[in-house]
């Protein structure tokens, strides 16, 4: 449970860690389990790291249904590295597809133009990125090296809560998903998916760690020009050690790991207690939204975000009062992306429906006093 | 101090924190600052999270004496992924000259030939990597874009204790080091050097974290391919937040650097108290070594590292033996580098000079009882 003293911390990453994690990794910094060295201080090719590192592997792909013919890479730089890094891996110069959705998507068709042609294959610029275009609007490649898609858009708030079947769209290209901001929010349906990456600073935990998650027979197609330790053949040889990883990061993301794995709502536990949970919390905010009068939503209905929640006072004049009387009543970091303007509840897995709550309850009175 | 509980940790890296450090970041897990927020979960731009980052950015410049005209840059990737970044930012594809003492300046050069042309200008492959080429014997090339060198050879134990005045032999590039293993051990001479990189997870603190120390007048240079998250003038312009930096890792960085500033040996502070102090460890451990007859160490003497000490049993039969009781004396990673043999001690800023008497004391007794 949440002490009275934290406030509730609705920043889009890096964002808020449950609770119990930050205490296991206090209670650890000094010996983790009797070793007498702090996880910061071990070497990442002993017996203790590895025991952590293999943990965390095993964990996630449990969580996540990893098939066992897909590797899963722990690596570093971020999506906006991956948008340079991957079609150095992916695209062996050639053609690709990419659905611009939003701002991340955006920017990776357009780091990826310095590695390979760029199709974009649909957008919804035209909409302000608050709309999906349909599967059957997608302007496929022939002979794409994947398409690309941003599966959840922190800034805009639009999820796809569905991923494209590409055979059946009649492409044979995999399926690349940057999924950053709501990997381990709910199951991937991995006959759909070639790639997956995320940074892990929304969902998984801190900044620094970013996760690849490939079919294996997507290996071994890098550039000349990609640097070793982001070539996935290697990395992937290396089981994430041909540099040293982010071995801290790694670690707490295990122990993110273990924190969904133990999670229960009912009669679900693990990933579906969590995914139970995000679907409840995003109802009550959208439906507090929708029906207040006072704020609103622009996002289309059925690709709003279980994770990112845009939202605007009608009257925008009461912005400032807004943020600092939040701020007041323990509810952080809910200004709106700059390129959006007002206000974003990010609600990751970490936020408990009570913080949402709080937020709701504090959004009627703030109505209230200035309707 | 160090207390009773904590061994000694010889790794190599990552490596042994103070331990003030360590009970510090404990201690902030929960709530920095009366913030309600970890750092680990604050937003890279908001108020909290910038003022450590440019506290530590400050601390750093101030105990390096770094000059106003060189940039400080937090990036992510290691000195594996340097040996890519930098070539790609700084070599226009031309000329560049590698001057290679050990393993890791023999994988900067290999990686570097993706990019540009290598000039190997001089090595001690001959010696097996436990002598430094002369300055003079250096085959400089006319045209060089850079002279790249390992300033501290992590795996061979080789260190330069003094760096080159490229002008005086007749070369007009700037100097870059890879000083990974041992910045902030000493100062260093910023009117020989251009380009400083860094690894944290040696002296600074954890892995995950790159620094990159250069001349403004050398931004500017990337190849078209280099991805816009590692090229030096992007990075730069955000002030290292282009991408989410490793927020949790510049934090502890922050830690380590004020612990710096805090130490005091006699009349010297600072760094100039952390140098005396590696002096002082360097020469007991090497002093006990040669005098022993039952260790050795093989490298030249005048290019001994204060940082990294392999050394060997005569007789290596007792190999096992020593390690097996070292640990249970608590003196911890002790075992060689594979490619080396043998042991080798890391005694970094952390370590202690107790903590090196404890080593001397353990060795002098093992080999009483296997002389």
């Amino acid at each position: 449970m949440t002490t009275p003293q934290r406030p509730y911390n609705f920043s889009a990453g890096p964002a808020a860690l449950p609770e119990e994690v930050l205490q296991q990794a206090a209670a650890d910094m000094l010996s983790w389990q009797g070793s007498g060295m702090s996880v910061l201080e071990m070497s990442h090719r002993g017996k203790e790291f590895i025991s952590i590192a293999e943990q965390a592997e095993t964990d996630l792909r449990d969580i996540l249904s990893v098939p066992a013919n897909y590797k899963i890479l722990f690596m570093q730089g971020g999506a906006i590295a991956e948008n340079a890094i991957l079609p150095m891996n992916l695209s062996e110069g050639g053609q690709t597809d990419y659905v611009v959705t939003g701002s991340w998507s955006q920017k990776s068709a357009k780091e990826a133009r310095k590695y390979c042609q760029v199709n974009v294959a649909a957008t919804n610029e035209a909409d302000k990125h608050t709309r999906l275009p349909n599967f059957g609007s997608w302007q496929l490649s022939d002979d794409a090296a994947y398409v690309h898609v941003c599966s959840n858009e922190t800034i805009h708030g639009v999820e796809m809560h569905e991923l494209p079947d590409l055979a059946s769209l009649g492409s044979k290209a995999p399926l690349v998903i940057d999924c950053s901001s709501h990997i381990a929010s709910r199951p991937i349906d991995w006959s759909r998916v070639g790639v997956a990456y995320a940074g892990a600073q929304k969902n998984i935990g801190p900044a620094g760690l970013t996760l690849v998650i490939l079919r294996e027979d997507l290996l071994g197609r890098a550039l000349p020009i990609t640097p070793s330790g982001f070539d996935y053949q290697i990395v992937a040889d290396h089981e994430s050690m041909y540099n040293t990883p982010p071995t801290y990061a790694w670690y707490l993301a295990g122990l993110v790991f273990q924190w969904i794995k133990r999670q229960q709502e009912g009669e679900l536990s693990g990933l579906a207690a969590i995914e139970a949970r995000n679907i409840a919390k995003a109802d009550l905010l959208y439906g507090y939204i929708d029906g207040s009068g006072f704020y609103e939503n622009r996002v289309g209905a059925d690709c709003r975000s279980r994770m990112n929640i845009p939202f605007f006072l009608k009257n925008e004049a009461h912005n400032d009062a807004f943020l600092a009387q939040a701020k007041a009543a323990g509810l952080l970091q809910l200004k709106g992306h700059k390129s959006v303007g007002g206000m974003r509840a990010s609600i990751y897995n970490a936020m408990p429906l009570a913080g949402v709550q709080a937020l709701v309850d504090f959004m009627k009175d703030f109505a209230q006093r200035h309707g």
